[in-house]
């Protein structure tokens, strides 16, 4: 039987924005082991424990996704005295994971096979747990390129270290490349929320995506360097021109494989420092700390705006 | 003055054998911060702290290198009742750090750019102390190409996904090629110690490398899959005959890493599954446990008898 008019369309909604995996195995599992979060489906129930998730926030430290829970926990107006959130993932030390109401948030440690690994295991998470209407949100913590240190850049375009948009993977030996898109609409959103805010810098920009932190972004401070400042700065200044901002070492395949999945995606990180100044972070801690909460906030904000909170 | 017979040989087998960076800017430098470790030279006295620093062994789960640390104190009678082992990066949790004696103990989390990061930082504490003879060790986890669980490989040659022992990495936008040597001498006397030991099955075989753990490794079961069973089983086997034994995805970084800068270098890891047989990680918890205790205990014994103490 066919559903009509407004229905039908609501339904139509609902089924695009379901999760999608990219490969037909996974649903003729018996089980699925999601070995890094130390979840089963045979063990957890995932309906019932994130059927319910409707904003993934993802960032590399245990620690801050954990006091991001917090935050929107208390901004949403779903804090409790007294009452802390458990560790999800409590049975490996691999990544951490926090839920308060419609919200999950997930470390991923650092680099691109570490929130690989995650995403992997999110999306079949939030397949398995048949979420719809996901919106995924990296909040983390790069180099900036002039600009301001603290200042926030929400990712117009994650582009490899040869500044090209693409995310470069080897399957079975061949190389197989993937498109970095990100969701146009919900950058304008993120920044019309930043102006809202009207708390701190905000840009969209291009952000570079590199393997390393030392010499895979022209650092003149890692153990090993085989090139000069000079070659440094043209490097840097090379990426600025074609637009890029920031420097970190996800957003590449954080978008590609979200993408892939139907997961709308959007990247804000804060800036630590400005690589055209210098390599090594010498802030104070608490200046520091102060950066790092920026892109939770905007977040936050965010979510509460959509929600209908804000 | 020149020094004469056994004393030269003795003062040049030491310089020999100091740690060296690959870069002349960090000894310009006036303070270095090891930001993921949260160190500084200008806060720690690193010759005090870790001069004394012999065997370094790393791994990607931080309880992990915990209960090794533990393990090896008891091992070396350097345990005391009710003495606990802090974590020397407390300050963060990027990656953490133990001590005791001369066994440093570090963890990496999972894939080359996070153990890069933290080699980096640590050869350039390790060089700061003014270290010298150093050996270090990864003890990790694996998936094993047509041997039995619980099976420990020593690798001989690290190699990629395309199964040549090489590291490539994007600096300044550029390829280079580093060669993933490791050092002959230690996988022997590795050998020999589980030969001592005659726990588990040990074999010295070559360890591919991957960037992602799903795809990357011809995985079925990940968000993402575009090949069969048949084509899976293809590659494995096409790695097999080009002498791979298992897979994982830090040893080409730390191997190309560690020989550039003079350290004496091996890994060291068990296999959790026979990649032949299927994708999931599906022995029960206290099994795996055990699994992951095997390399400790192989490089235990090594760290023993090295000192004298087997």
């Amino acid at each position: 039987m066919a559903f009509a008019g407004a229905e039908a369309e609501e339904l139509e909604n609902h089924n695009d924005c379901l999760v999608r995996l990219s490969n037909p195995n996974v649903a003729t599992m018996k089980e699925d082991v999601l070995y890094h979060f130390s979840l089963s489906t045979s063990t957890h129930d995932f309906p019932a424990m994130f059927g319910d998730v409707k904003f993934v926030c993802v960032g590399g430290s245990p620690s801050r996704m954990k006091s991001f829970i917090k935050y929107v926990a208390e901004e949403l107006g779903f804090d409790r005295p007294g009452v802390d959130y458990p560790n999800i993932c409590a049975g490996t030390d691999r990544y951490a994971m926090y839920k308060v109401g419609p919200v999950l948030s997930v470390s991923h440690g650092m680099g691109i096979p570490s929130i690989a690994i995650m995403l992997h295991e999110l999306i079949k998470l939030l397949y398995h747990a048949r979420c719809s209407n996901i919106t995924i949100i990296r909040i983390g913590t790069s180099g900036g390129i002039g600009l301001e240190p603290g200042s926030v850049v929400i990712t117009r375009q994650a582009v490899d270290a040869c500044f090209k948009p693409e995310f470069e993977q080897i399957v079975l030996g061949k190389r197989v490349v993937r498109s970095t898109d990100l969701d146009k609409q919900l950058v304008q959103k993120l920044l019309q929320c930043s102006t809202d805010l009207s708390e701190f810098t905000t840009v969209v920009g291009n952000t570079m995506c590199t393997l390393d932190f030392y010499e895979g972004q022209g650092r003149l401070d890692g153990a090993l360097c085989s090139y000069t400042e000079q070659d440094k700065q043209a490097y840097l200044r090379a990426a600025y021109a074609a637009g890029i901002r920031n420097i970190e070492m996800e957003s590449s395949v954080f978008a590609a494989m979200c993408s892939e999945c139907g997961l709308r995606a959007a990247v804000v990180c804060v800036t630590l420092l400005n690589r055209l100044d210098g390599d090594q972070i010498l802030s104070p801690h608490d200046v520091l700390t102060e950066y790092q909460k920026r892109p939770q906030r905007l977040v936050g904000y965010f979510i509460k705006k959509s929600l209908g909170k804000a």
